[in-house]
């Protein structure tokens, strides 16, 4: 016997009518927001990658040489190669464009709970616009997906990476030590941070006014934006005036969209180099530790691409993520692939009536028909064991266009015509 | 800038929604037969590949090896993985098992129309059974497909392995030598099969009869199953009897759902050792060289993959030739994945306003945003371009829930409720 590679997994029918319902879902709010869907290779060239994703990416990468020694990697993520696709195929349609993909992705990881070496990602990207509207409306997306999936207890955490960018590029903080900081951030090491400020040769001013925007108490709440600002002083208001403006903007925005419910938390730093303003992750309630199952942002990933300064923001689910997240908060949908009737011919003399039958359903109603020349009995165990809620005996007895509708759950016979069995079944 | 591998595809919105529709159609004739859909990892050990398909396929192939040192390679069809995951989950589940799959598969090969490295797969395994009737619903699901999804112009050819096989099992040609019959039939190499069975030493008997069922001019109409029949010798009918009697029924059975254009032609032979009974291919008119979009048949795929002598049957569409059939037989669903109305704030004081609106509208209808920040000139060209058909103005001269709906096609404008907007954009 062979088995599926090690962290990848089979899915099983009542399994992928699941996915495939909140997949339906996640298109829908996607659609309905103007988001239009695109299709990108699985695998792409290995500079790719890591001119988005950086050279440590490539230890979790599946890569590969192709029969002409290409370079390929099967993607880890899709933003690089949606931008990719924007840049080659798409730059000079007017702005925005707003794309969206739901596709699979690739790691090498350790496996555990929610997390696979073959997962899912949903995601939206919007290209050409990082104003406090285009924000605000990103945001607003992730919120109406939640909601049209159903997803009950989760947080959404706001961020701004500009707000501290303009602290740094004031006190002009070099760019590695600005990533370095970003990454303390992203690890939430604040003892990391208050570690390295203390070390480093920048100006006393500058390691006060960063540490009043950062400084918290491990597991005290998240300040709000008015506490925030209330203690900073003068100096970095107005070093991060027109930065703080604009969140402030988004925030009104975000409210029209009718989204109040989110902590602000500036030590969210994604880190990722090309994140530039507004940040913003959720994390679902009931995952344990790999709980986050969203994350997004304005970023500059276009220019990257060799496309041009051109900003964008975007988010991904993680979807099997939010699938774990919907079972444990029992907001799955009941789901199944199983056929409404089993159309069974009563003996072998009346297959081809049943053949005539089980064709007219069909046009209407998924259907089942008795393939393996078993006798009624055995046929009714059958659909007992699949759940099948009816069965339709095609009987000698019946005339006409009759036939006997049984419904499995109560056991009642009824003779009826055939017109009015999808009605029967509702 | 970075390109895409070669031999894959970016797919862009209006494609996107093209094949995403025509892969509902799919699913949706599917599940009305009762199939369930399953879903296997993209890439499987190199073993299974090679086991199925031979050592030849390996020059076809992208394989790699793991961090873990193990030979992995993406799928290059989806049969050996559907029937893998059969028999590792599902072997001890009441028979049949009814499954279908729409995914993608691999093959390193000289790209050129209807031919690509990355391309799709819709199929079903029905696990189980080589009944008369089991066979019969299978080409008739095909046949299904195609009339759900709109296809016009295509053949129908059907094989028949297992009559084939008698013969040759009855004058005891070892495996090896049947095999090599089967791939020049497969390669339509009458000449070929004429050269290899006059210097093989096999009965004259076991080649007359051979030659008998397989002899055609080239060009040539098929011949039909009576014609057939009526010039084969007694002796030859004796040896096939039963294998025939099993075709002829499967026919019958074919007729009774529906199924009466097609045509019969023994030299289909699928290349695959594997298949037993049944075959048969579809060829779609307008394609050119690359022209089957459909292979099939009965086959013993389970006892390869280590889960006992189950027979089973099944088929595999070749998505993205389907389409490509479809578009050249001007079969297309005319899709397009631009939103119905576009809102747009007359002025940045009412972009609050706007977002409420657009914020009601989505729960019924694909809205855009104007986000970019433009003028109402800029907005409307903006749409113009899309080819989105309604433009919704948000003025601050309409009072109360009014707004001004633009036809953008008419170039019309109306003063109307809110509520009024979702029926006049119909």
């Amino acid at each position: 016997m062979f088995k599926r590679p090690r962290g990848t997994r089979d899915l099983l029918p009542d399994e992928m009518e699941g996915r495939r319902r909140v997949e339906a879902l996640l298109r829908e709010s996607f659609e309905r927001y103007g988001y239009q869907e695109v299709q990108t290779p699985t695998f792409e060239h290995l500079e790719l990658i890591t001119a988005k994703s950086g050279e440590e990416i490539t230890k979790h990468l599946y890569s590969f040489k192709d029969k002409s020694d290409r370079n390929l990697a099967l993607r880890p993520e899709l933003s690089a190669p949606t931008i990719r696709l924007y840049v080659n195929e798409l730059r000079n349609r007017p702005k925005p464009r707003k794309l969206y993909y739901f596709e699979n992705c690739f790691r090498y990881e350790r496996t555990q709970k929610g997390r696979y070496r073959e997962f899912w990602q949903a995601g939206v990207e919007l290209v050409g616009s990082n104003r406090a509207e285009a924000e605000a409306e990103v945001v607003a997306l992730s919120m109406d997906c939640l909601a049209n999936v159903g997803l009950k207890k989760y947080s959404l955490i706001i961020g701004n990476l500009g707000i501290l960018r303009a602290i740094l590029n004031h006190y002009k903080i070099p760019e590695d030590k600005q990533n370095h900081i970003f990454s303390l951030l992203d690890k939430k090491d604040l003892e990391g941070l208050q570690h390295f400020l203390n070390q480093e040769s920048m100006s006393q001013q500058a390691k006060v006014t960063l540490w009043n925007l950062l400084k918290r108490q491990k597991g005290s709440e998240r300040i709000g934006l008015t506490e925030l600002e209330s203690g900073l002083n003068d100096e970095t208001k107005e070093i991060i005036k027109s930065e703080l403006e604009n969140f402030k903007e988004f925030l009104n925005l975000l409210e029209g969209f009718g989204v109040t419910n989110y902590e602000i938390d500036f030590l969210i730093a994604r880190g990722l180099d090309y994140y530039t303003g507004m940040v913003f992750e959720i994390f679902a309630d009931g995952l344990g530790a790999q709980n986050q199952i969203c994350g997004g942002g304005t970023f500059s990933l276009v220019k990257l691409m060799g496309g041009g300064d051109l900003p964008s923001c975007g988010f991904a689910f993680g979807f099997d993520r939010l699938m774990l997240a919907l079972e444990s908060q029992n907001q799955l949908p009941t789901a199944s692939a199983v056929p409404q009737v089993f159309v069974v011919p009563e003996s072998w003399k009346m297959l081809n009536r049943a053949i005539e039958i089980v064709s007219f359903l069909r046009k209407e109603v998924a259907c089942d028909l008795e393939i393996m020349g078993r006798k009624l009995d055995k046929s009714l165990s059958y659909a007992d064991a699949e759940g099948i809620p009816y069965v339709l005996i095609v009987s000698e007895e019946a005339e006409g266009d009759n036939v006997i509708l049984k419904n499995m759950q109560t056991g009642e016979q009824k003779l009826m015509n055939l017109n009015e069995v999808s009605d029967a079944i509702g």
